[in-house]
C-alpha cells in the first residue's frame, strides 16, 4: 500500500512529538500533557509546519484519531468510576454542574454585551464560556492515579451534568439568533431524551453487568470481553451524539457499565495499551489547533487575557460555591478541574462563526482562550492536588513505573 | 464534539460487523478473518451498503485505520519472529520467494498474451498476479497459534522477498509501458536500496536491542517501552514505503526488532489488545471492496474463475517447488500461504487502470481475483495445518480462552 506512506509519517510525527513533549513536561514536574498539547502546538501550523491545518479538519484521518482517542481515554476513566460513588456525590456534582454552567453564562455575557455585541450575540458568545471538556481534567487525574478521590467523582457527576446544560444552552442561543425565539417544548423534549438516555442506560446497564457479566465470555475471541464493551463504546459515544450530547458522554457511560462486571480488572489492563497509541493523537491535535499568529498583537493579547481570566474565574467560583460542602481545599479543586474548555469551546466558537455571530476576531480568541484553559488546568490541578496529599497523609502517587 | 456522530456510527458498525462475522466464521470452523472479510462484503456496497465507496477510498479515515491495523497487525507477527530463526530458513525462504514471483508472472503473462492484450500490457496484468499479501496468511498462523513452526518461518522470509521483487517488476512493467525500456541502472540501485534497508534496520536493529534494551524502560511514561517500538513501528513502516516497499514490511521489521528486547513478553501481550481494536478495521475495509455485482454477469464470472485458479495454482507450483526440501506437507503448507494477494493485488489493478493499461473489465477481475485468494486461503491453510498436527502430534491449538 505505497500510498499510504504520507499519512504514517504524519502519524509518526504526531506520536513521538507527543512522546517527547510528555517527558520533557514529566521532567519539569508538570503532567505529561501539558507536554503533549505543547508539542502538538510546536509540530502544528504555528511553528514548525509538520502538521498543517487542512490535516487536522473536521473528518480527516487525524481528526477521527484524535476523537477515538478522547473517546477511549473518557471509557477508560469510566472503566475506573462505579454508579455507586457518583450517587453518593450526586447533590454535589448536580450544584457544581448548574453553578459551573450559570456563573460563566452570566459573566460571559456581560463581558460580551460591555465589548459591544447585542443581547443576543451576547448570548451565543458566553455559550462558548459554558462547555466544560471532561478529557483535559480526566486524563490529569488518571496521570496522578486520583481518580478514587472523592473530588474526581464530583467533577466527573459534574461534567456529564455540564455537559446536558450546555447543549440546552447552545440550542435556545442558536435559535435566538434567528430572532423567532425559542421553542420551549422542543427543548424540554431534548431535557428529557438527554437525562432518559444517561439513566437508562447509566442505571440500566450497571445492573444488568452487574447481575450478570459471564457472557462477555461466551463467544469463541479469546478477547471478547474487551470487544464487546469497545463495541459497546463506540455505539454509546455515536448515540450520546444523536441526543446532542458529546460523544465522551456515551464513552464514559459505557466505561461505568463496564466497571461494574466481573472482567473490569482485565479491561482496566487491556485498555492501558489502548490509551498509549491513541490518546497523543487527540492532545497533540489540541495543541496543534493552538494559533500562535494571534498573539502577535498586543491589543488582542490583552483582549485574550481578559477573556481567559473571566474563563478561569467564573468556572472556578461556580464550581467552588457548588462543592462548599466538601471543604474550601476540595472546593478548590473540583472548581479547577472544571476549568478547560478545550475542543468544546473551539466546537462552539466555529459554529459560532459559520452562523455569522462571531467575528474573526472574536472566534480566534474564543478559540485560543478554551485552549488555554486546557493547558493552565493541568499544572495547577496536579499541584492542588499534590499538595492536599502532602497536607493529609502522604499517599503514594504512582507517577513511577507501574 | 457533535460532528464526529456519523464516524462513529460508521467505526461501530465495522467493528461489530468483524465481531458477528469471525464468531460465525468459527463456529462453522473457520478462521475468524474469513468472516470479517465476509462481514465487510455484507456491510459494504455490494450487499447492504452501510458502508460506501467514498468512505473506504484512499486516505478516508477508515482507510487509515484499516492500514494501522494491518502494520500493527504485521508489527505483532514480527515479535513473535526471531530474526535468527529467519536466517536459519533463509535458503529456502529465498528459493520459495523468487519461483513464488517467477511463476505466477510467467503464467499470468501467457495468460494475459492469450486473452488478446500485446505483450508489453501482458506483463503488467503479470504483476498484479505476483505481489502476496502476508496479512492475510499472517493472521491465520497467529489464530491458529502456529507462527512457531518452520513453514511460518519461511513464509514470513519468503514475503519480504516477494515484496522485494514485485517491487522491482513492477517498476520494470510500469517503464515499459512508456515504450523507452528501462533504466537497468536505476533498478539496480531500487534493489541495493531495499535490501540495504532491511539488512541494515533488520540485523542493526536486532544487535542493538539484544546488546541493551534496557533504556526503553527509562522515560517517565510508565508503558514507554511500549511507546518507543509502537513510534519505530510507524517510523519504520513510513521508511519501507519510501524504498518502495509495503508499509507492512517495514512494521514487521519493527516488531522482529522488538522481539530481541527483554520486554518482549510485556510488548506482546500489549498489543492484543491493539490488534483486538485495529485489525477488524483492516478485513472488514478488504471485503467491503469485493464487488459482487460484477458476477452477475456468466462470462465474467467464468473469466474470474479462470484468473483465480491461474493465480492459485502459479503461487501454490512456485512455493512448493521452493519448499519442496522441506517435505511435500509442509511445501504445501508454504505454497497456499503465499496465495493470498489481497489489498496489494488491488493496489496494482488500481495503477493499471490510471496507467490505462488496464481496461474496466479486467480491473474488477484482478480486484475480484485479489479479493478470492485472500477469502480461500484461510479455511485451506487452516485445515492443512490442523491436519499436519492431527497427523503427526497432538499439539494443543490455541483455539479457547487464553
Amino acid at each position: 500500500m505505497h500510498h499510504a506512506g504520507d499519512i504514517l509519517l504524519t502519524l509518526f510525527i504526531v506520536f513521538v512529538a507527543a512522546q517527547i513533549g510528555s517527558e520533557i513536561a514529566q521532567r519539569l514536574k508538570l503532567p505529561g500533557v501539558v507536554g503533549e498539547i505543547a508539542a502538538g502546538c510546536v509540530v502544528g501550523p504555528s511553528v514548525l509546519g509538520w502538521i498543517v491545518p487542512e490535516q487536522i479538519a473536521t473528518g480527516t484521518p487525524l481528526d477521527v484519531l484524535a476523537e477515538v482517542g478522547v473517546v477511549l481515554l473518557l471509557f477508560s476513566v469510566g472503566l475506573e468510576t462505579r454508579l455507586e460513588d457518583l450517587k453518593k456525590v450526586g447533590k454535589v456534582a448536580f450544584l457544581v454542574g448548574v453553578l459551573g454552567v450559570l456563573v460563566p453564562f452570566g459573566m460571559g455575557s456581560l463581558w460580551a454585551h460591555g465589548s459591544g455585541f447585542d443581547w443576543s450575540r451576547s448570548l451565543f458568545v458566553a455559550a462558548a464560556f459554558v462547555a466544560t471538556s471532561a478529557g483535559i481534567t480526566a486524563r490529569v487525574l488518571q496521570e496522578l492515579g486520583a481518580l478514587q478521590r472523592v473530588e474526581s467523582k464530583v467533577i466527573l457527576g459534574a461534567a456529564v451534568i455540564d455537559d446536558i446544560l450546555a447543549m440546552l444552552l447552545l440550542g435556545v442561543v442558536v435559535s435566538l439568533q434567528g430572532g423567532e425565539g425559542f421553542d420551549l417544548l422542543h427543548l424540554l423534549t431534548v431535557l428529557v431524551g438527554a437525562i432518559g438516555f444517561i439513566a437508562v442506560i447509566g442505571i440500566g446497564g450497571a445492573r444488568v453487568m452487574r447481575w450478570n457479566s459471564a457472557w462477555l465470555d461466551k463467544p469463541r475471541n479469546p478477547q471478547s470481553a474487551l470487544a464487546i464493551v469497545l463495541a459497546l463504546c463506540l455505539g454509546l459515544a455515536y448515540v450520546s451524539t444523536r441526543f446532542g450530547l458529546a460523544a465522551i458522554i456515551g464513552a464514559f457511560l459505557a466505561g461505568m457499565i463496564a466497571s461494574e462486571t466481573r472482567q473490569q480488572h482485565t479491561l482496566e489492563k487491556q485498555t492501558q495499551p489502548l490509551l498509549a497509541l491513541l490518546t497523543p493523537f487527540f492532545f497533540v491535535v489540541t495543541g496543534s489547533k493552538i494559533d500562535l499568529h494571534l498573539l502577535a498583537n498586543v491589543e488582542t493579547e490583552i483582549m485574550l487575557l481578559v477573556v481567559t481570566l473571566i474563563a478561569i474565574a467564573s468556572k472556578l467560583i461556580g464550581g467552588f460555591l457548588g462543592a462548599l460542602s466538601l471543604g474550601r481545599r476540595s472546593a478548590t479543586i473540583v472548581g479547577f478541574g472544571m476549568v478547560p474548555r478545550g475542543e468544546v469551546g473551539v466546537v462552539i466558537a466555529s459554529l459560532g462563526l459559520t452562523a455569522g455571530v462571531f467575528t474573526d476576531r472574536i472566534y480566534a480568541i474564543i478559540v485560543a482562550m478554551s485552549l488555554l484553559t486546557a493547558m493552565v488546568t493541568p499544572p495547577v490541578l496536579a499541584w492542588l492536588l499534590r499538595r492536599g496529599d502532602a497536607a493529609k497523609k502522604r499517599v503514594e502517587i504512582p507517577e513511577t513505573k507501574g
